[in-house]
């Protein structure tokens, strides 16, 4: 029987979704292990063996010697720069300046858009007490960062030479998480100043790979995916 | 007159400073141009043509057209990628997998060091209360970060392949923010749980590369750096 190629660790939250798509995108085989957050699993061994970093996704490739990368920002990197190189990369480019500019915005993901909508999600959700004014800071943070977002989408489908890369799917799964009830329930997308952006996260949610991440999260199972019959 | 290869906008930030380590480091030729945050200057046209996200840094490489790149964690790559980068790399490395590692590590440097220390830094600092539960949120997360370096660093010198790397060196300017009265006054470096990342903070911290950035930051002055006369 036919085993996947890569292992991957995750959990409910937003990163791990985020390297399902690339996987899916670049039709590799994995299997999803769910790592048991109300146990704590994730802060003891032998997870922490794996990631000493104790969060969710790490990603193991069984064709490399069982190569270990944590981190989702370095998954997708690894994933694109090991498997989809070179003149017919199909989520990365050909082009080195471009590569740097995608990776520019996948900083972006990684420092910007997720640590503060983050933030925002803890404030309104699990914080002991309610902080009016810690709130608002990571509010207009939501804001700022789909501005930016908005002004550079304006004239252009995607981030990088305009065609799809692995720098726009990144965004993908937090922009999701502005549909929870308690961070707006979507409201953002009926919001002029962002218009550009939900028409960039329309054409990117239409994707096969957005498509079936949607599901196999929906469905809330682990499994193994995308290995051939 | 010999004339810098790259402009880098800056502030009195710690992540502009992480890019000057790299720039001395690898020899490269710069000019300083420090934007007026207090007038608002990195909101504004001209900047925000170069920089939509309104942060600094910013690097253009005149050798290069005038190539733009922001997030110091993508300058970072840019430089060690385009100008470190084969066999014979300082700060990367020759094997794929262990760039990997090195990304890893950068990752959580941009994600996790970088925007939970600038929380802490925020609600002891800046905001307009005084929030004791987020500070002490933010707290528990600088000494989680410090945790999973030290536990990694206890039984080796450098994050990978065990000599220095960028990953390392991402590290340091957001470390000496640490040493503010208002950030426990560099307390830590005599936690004991802390002890592994003390010795490598120093270590780093003896580079002439971490001399020369303290140097240039401490004096106050925009100027060309590493030009050869």
């Amino acid at each position: 029987m036919a085993t996947p190629q890569f292992s991957i660790y995750i959990h409910s939250g937003p990163n791990p979704w985020k390297v399902i798509i690339i996987l899916e995108e670049l039709g590799l085989s994995y299997r999803t292990i769910t790592v048991d957050t109300k146990s704590g699993d994730q802060k003891k061994a032998p997870y922490t063996a794996l990631n000493p970093n104790g969060r969710m996704p790490t990603l193991v490739d069984h064709s490399n010697n069982d190569f270990v990368v944590w981190e989702s920002g370095a998954i997708i990197l690894y994933l694109v720069e090991k498997y989809d190189a070179g003149a017919d990369s199909k989520l990365a480019f050909a082009k080195f300046e471009s590569n740097a500019t995608a990776k520019q915005w996948l900083m972006f993901q990684m420092s910007g858009q997720g640590p503060y909508f983050g933030q925002a999600a803890w404030f309104k959700n699990f914080h002991a007490e309610t902080i009016p004014s810690a709130i608002e800071r990571y509010d207009k943070e939501i804001d700022r960062v789909l501005g930016v977002l908005n002004d550079v989408l304006t004239d252009k489908e995607y981030l990088v030479e305009n065609r799809v890369s692995y720098a726009d799917l990144s965004f993908v799964t937090w922009l999701i998480v502005l549909d929870w009830p308690t961070m707006g329930g979507g409201a953002w997308k009926s919001d002029e100043r962002f218009s550009a952006v939900r028409a960039w996260y329309e054409r990117l949610s239409e994707r096969d790979s957005v498509k079936a991440m949607k599901e196999i999260k929906a469905a809330g199972k682990d499994g193994v995916f995308g290995v051939k019959a």
